[in-house]
């Protein structure tokens, strides 16, 4: 085992400070990354202050992980030194369930390995993530990152980018699909870029009309603002699918209405309970509510290799490690446009 | 137009009682029916009362037809005088729109004419429903009833039946499927018995343990007390569909947990607002919580295919038209085992 520099909160309500942490020993199917970037998702907050239920401490957090490959274990096929690669939410899961058979091991039925706060298997102990000089990660994990992006963007497709890319595909979202993405965030900016370079009429939907010139920008073709009557009428039973990626408690009832018949609105945001909803407007026209949680690695290396032909990324702000106190209070305050990534040269420089 | 005897409301608080109305002439398209048998929904409640909004008086409720054939007019192919033959929830729609093309009426995109409260856009006026003499109906909205069945254990079909057997079939549930239905009424005990018939493995779920020996007796395997923890536990992450018929506001949440990743919850019942749902509850598993509302003509008349070979009818207590008042009553109470059918000789004797 080889002590690196982290960075991480001891406690519920400490400051994210450097600390050192023990990196597994390569093992057969392991790959050694060296991390160049890291996104900052709003989940590393939540987590790291035991929002979510108590957190194990220290916390490094970081799920959005883009780095080269410094060494490989024995059995490594997929991957040599040299090789950008990146991480996402999980490193690991029981590959014997249905869930990981199918290649959807984020919803593995023996519980997910995830890249931060979880139990080790492989060692004992619990994961840190990408806040972090490197990472060993099992190779089946491992996601290989075209070459031809700007390679600092890329990060946040691994939680951001996946999370709102597996629904628009689970759901068969194609070309001429009428799709609204509601919530202008992290999440929502790249369903937006996704159901663009899909060859969707992509709508963006918020209450914020100072956010139309950004969404237009995106590839939005039009912005509807939820709380004008006129614009919600217009749009009513209109919309194939809805992408909602609210982050917080809401009523789902206003944007039910613009479903069309036998379509699907994917709740990615939200994890806590939501308003009332009326089952009339559901039963009136068989409509769906549904929830989508990440993505499986199968559905995320083809949404990086979507990107790389596509030359969709992420629109970023790059930090020093050292700044992320700042950011994470900016995060919770949505104050950035649209992803906070740590340049993982200021940790190791440091 | 021929005038002829009939139950109904005059206003939103009066009781039934016999009155006149007219009954459209023979239009080319249309078949006459002398009506035989009429299920009693609660619907036909809510609607008198304008407990939906202000209704039409006067109210002649009644969408559970069953009758036969008297007369036809020069355009109609499929019927002939004596025809055993059903009328449900419309009796006509658009015949245009997306999604009367595809056969799903229910849905008409321009407003479908419901068998009692629509404007008739025939010969204008409202549409009077089945507590009645008789009935004209364009024939595309007839069906044709299965000889071998007790006919009077058909009528329910036409609403409670299909209702509960679009969904079934809209959502693939296929023989081994474990199938719950949540809530025993006129709904549930159909959902249980087509469920059977599937092949499915049926488990009726309910608060009420004393319903156990009836769910059994009606085709379900197992039963599962939802007040239960232990019950509730074991069943968790098990079931690939529930069709869920509960009349009123509750909570989806208990039931959201006894779903398999990527299953659906389809409502039938409740057409109000519901409690608070949990979004994560939906996220983690990628759940799936649907409506349904009655179904289209061509399924309406695929199901009663299906119950002739099958031989399935409706559990049903028989009553005279004149003791209306009291049935609503017990409807209203859900004392009835499992769905009331007026004789029609009580009201043509009278």
């Amino acid at each position: 085992m080889e002590t690196i520099k982290a960075y991480g909160a001891q406690s519920a309500t400490a400051d994210l400070d450097q600390l050192s942490i023990d990196r597994r020993d390569v093992l057969a199917t392991d790959v050694k990354i060296d991390i160049l970037y890291c996104g900052v998702c709003h989940s590393d907050i939540h987590t790291a202050r035991s929002e979510w239920g108590p957190a194990k401490y220290p916390v490094v957090p970081g799920h959005e992980i883009i780095g080269r490959v410094t060494a490989t274990g024995e059995s490594v096929t997929k991957f040599k030194e040299g090789d950008l690669v990146g991480v996402g939410c999980m490193v690991d899961s029981c590959q014997t369930c249905d869930s990981c058979k199918e290649g959807l091991e984020q919803y593995c039925e023996n519980g997910a390995t995830f890249t931060y706060g979880s139990e080790d298997k492989h060692i004992g102990g619990h994961t840190f993530g990408g806040y972090s000089e490197g990472v060993v990660v099992d190779e089946k994990f491992v996601l290989s990152v075209p070459e031809n992006l700007d390679t600092e963007k890329v990060a946040p497709l691994l939680c951001a980018g996946i999370t709102t890319w597996s629904p628009l595909r689970h759901w068969n979202v194609k070309k001429g699909d009428k799709v609204g993405v509601i919530g202008l965030g992290g999440l929502g900016h790249m369903g937006i870029k996704f159901a663009h370079a899909m060859g969707c009429h992509v709508v963006m939907i918020t209450r914020s009309p100072g956010k139309a010139d950004d969404a237009a920008a995106l590839g939005a073709d039009e912005v509807l603002i939820s709380t004008s009557e006129e614009d919600m009428q217009k749009h009513a039973n209109s919309f194939d699918f809805l992408l909602n990626t609210i982050p917080v408690r809401h009523d789902l009832n206003p944007y039910i209405t613009l479903m069309k018949r036998d379509t699907t609105m994917a709740l990615v945001g939200a994890i806590e309970p939501l308003d009332s909803m009326h089952a009339g407007l559901i039963v009136s026209k068989r409509k769906n509510i549904a929830g989508s949680m990440i993505g499986g690695i199968k559905e995320t290396q083809e949404m990086l290799d979507f990107c790389g032909e596509h030359n969709v990324v992420s629109d970023v702000e790059m930090i020093d490690m050292q700044n992320i106190n700042d950011a994470w209070d900016r995060v919770v305050k949505a104050d950035v446009k649209y992803r906070f990534v740590i340049d993982m040269k200021s940790l190791k420089e440091a």
